[in-house]
């Protein structure tokens, strides 16, 4: 089933109709439900992209020199633990951090926001809008949350955060969690604004860019965000690993994340005859055990690969192929396009949609089925967000209303024919 | 500097002198100090093991077919889906697993315990010895723990964990952490005396298993421990991934681990219009955020892979190596191995070791630098347990005493030649 050549090699990067990037799904072929085969059109790189050809290559280049590491003594051990650690900073650079940042390897986003709600001072006030994905929305229920409900507008976010933060307790820590790109919309947040906003009321600020350092370069310092998280898996880079980076203090003063070796500096019983730990400092003190070091290089390799291939051409192959796909499906009459911001706001590759009359899950499986196309159905963890955005779409006049939506997102590894394929497809199924 | 030729082809299970199991590692050399080069002889096991060479060919098998699992509705989302939850069924049969258990898929031994940890009831008191890895050791922190000191036998043991247990608040819940095998000494502990001795109690039983697993079989009924936790790095499998299987009834009522998509059944404005999630069932609950899918299947692979060698072939050709190493070292006076229960108690392929009047920090890098040999110097994690074997070590005259270890650990790929090197290493360098 599996075909590995590649038609398209590496370098050909400007190419009109071919990826912007090889990736190693390139030339997979799938069976379709009436028999035969087509390549497969992965259109879900919003949940988890395939790997980059490049990713791949150089994990595979070092899997046989894997070593353990921190103390090891050997020479594998000790290359394996200067590899894990210049990752590190190959991660810091590509995001642009400030020197005193740390940057901790997680396994996601996910993890990475838990990891940061664990960090917050006692008291602190959380300020997130109700849009964002469950990671993003979640991580902060032992702390006092204050869920902003969805803005209309770019300009309407920051009016909403700078309003609720100003009527936060003084004193208090703050931290206000914003989205760089939306996991459903596609739609890019204003995050620099919303970080001023922040700063200018004394909050904190997390950047969630797991759906944006796919498609755009973030800066955290041009930014002035404190913190950023993002997942390996989307990046290009699916091992398991993922990133929380930004600002040294909260962390270096919170407890470990996870309790145990890696994480303690010494261990041993105290004046009172209890057994007690005193905690690394760094990374290490959130990082305990033994790191994925395949996962962080992944990453590594993955930010050294986007950086070749620079954002600007990533953006416009995926700007140039993301009109095609929103002047396609504008074309069906009974898609709807789901949007918080508007028709014309500026976002990335990730376009929801719902087809009049038609349930979205079995929209989706015939997609499928029929055409080898992989796109999602449902309502992609971030369930107020799409609810409201489907409920509008109701009050249109489908009276029962759609339960799901669809959702087709690409990125770097997507040629055209992809896209023009779900075009067409959608155009034949929505009759 | 990297060789992939490897010398043994698989399936040479019963060559005496070389691996039971290939590994990636095979035919790699490294620079010595003097000049030259030589194979490596990654002697670090217990740390971290190289991947099995069928775990890195079924790895590099599906990596082109990995795709966004759960709600994705393409084939390879389908079938990435597929393989995730299969693994998962690999895994609970490979650790004869009772029906209702669940099996999460973690990072590492260290967040199995860590999420065990947070599963507790309140109130529960835990039972651990001080001579546990610091992974087992800390993660209870917020519970009332009773560190039970060193036990100098394995009837010792049990009847110090039984006599700590009788004496719990009656109707407490109660858990006993234990290790399969020490990662200082490779001492196996008494895993189903102290499950019986805990179950008389009402107590139940973590098992660490992440020394045991690589080296022999578990089986969680047949030991009757609750819950089993181990790592995929250390069992030829190093893709980030760990696991945490065992009862259903804590880990089912407890709060998720991580808060995020996946976790989360339904998010939505409950009635006093508060944002509230209704949180999965099953594994779910406990693995929010996208999975480590090449971490979890890498897993199964060395699960199947170690199966189908057969747990009797593996413990043969350590044991065969273990006794060469052991005898080759107690012939060098200067050596001194660190022991708990004694000479002759059963172990598994980890020896830790000091040199009379050496550094054993500078001892472990000769050993890479000359011999291209690669060991571990240090307290391994374990500091309440290797300083109490030290302080021993030094009560007997040396009266500095050492403040580091040497381990020298091995498995399924190691071949005899390594261990060899190392005992005429040690010969020489010990003067």
């Amino acid at each position: 089933m599996t075909t590995l050549s590649c038609g398209t090699l590496p370098g050909n990067t400007h190419a009109p109709t071919g990826p912007a990037l090889p990736v190693l799904s390139d030339g997979v072929r799938v069976p379709l439900a009436a028999g035969g085969e087509v390549e497969y059109a992965a259109l879900d790189y919003a949940a988890s992209a395939p790997a980059l050809r490049s990713v791949w290559a150089d994990v595979a280049e070092f899997a046989p020199l894997y070593g353990s590491v921190h103390r090891g003594a050997g020479y594998l051990s000790q290359r394996a633990t200067e590899l894990f650690e210049r990752s590190r900073e190959t991660v810091a650079s590509f995001l642009g951090c400030r020197p005193d940042d740390r940057v901790v390897f997680t396994r996601s986003t996910t993890d990475s926001l838990n990891l940061l709600a664990t960090a917050l001072p006692a008291g602190t006030h959380v300020f997130v809008f109700e849009t964002e994905h469950h990671a993003a929305l979640l991580p902060w229920r032992r702390h006092h949350v204050t869920h902003l409900p969805a803005p209309r507008s770019r300009a309407a976010a920051v009016r909403a955060a700078e309003a609720a933060l100003a009527d936060a307790p003084a004193g208090a820590p703050k931290l206000l969690c914003v989205t760089g790109a939306s996991n459903v919309t596609g739609e890019l947040w204003p995050v620099r604004e919303l970080a001023a906003a922040a700063h200018r009321h004394g909050a904190r600020v997390v950047l969630d860019a797991a759906q944006l350092v796919p498609h755009r370069a973030v800066d955290v310092s041009e930014l002035d965000v404190d913190w950023v998280a993002f997942s390996g898996h989307k990046l290009y880079a699916p091992f398991g690993s993922g990133v929380l980076a930004g600002r040294a203090d909260w962390l270096d003063t919170a407890e470990p994340y996870l309790a145990g070796g890696g994480a303690t500096r010494v261990v041993a019983r105290g004046a009172d005859g209890r057994l007690t730990a005193e905690w690394s400092a760094g990374e290490a003190r959130h990082e305990a055990g033994s790191p994925n070091v395949i996962g962080a290089y992944a990453i590594a390799a993955a930010c050294r690969a986007l950086s070749a291939a620079g954002y600007g051409a990533l953006a416009e192959h995926e700007e140039r192929l993301l009109g095609v796909l929103r002047d396609g499906l504008a074309a069906v009459p009974a898609v709807r396009e789901l949007s918080l911001f508007g028709q014309d706001a500026p976002r990335i590759a990730v376009v929801s949609f719902t087809v009049a009359g038609r349930d979205s899950a079995e929209f989706a499986r015939e997609l499928s089925e029929r055409y080898g196309i992989g796109v999602r159905s449902g309502l992609f963890c971030a369930q107020p967000l799409v609810r409201r955005l489907l409920g509008e779409a109701d009050a249109d006049g489908d009276c029962e209303g759609p339960v799901q939506a669809i959702r087709a997102s690409f990125g770097a590894g997507t040629p055209a024919e992809h896209v023009h394929r779900l075009i067409r497809a959608v155009r034949e199924l929505a009759g």
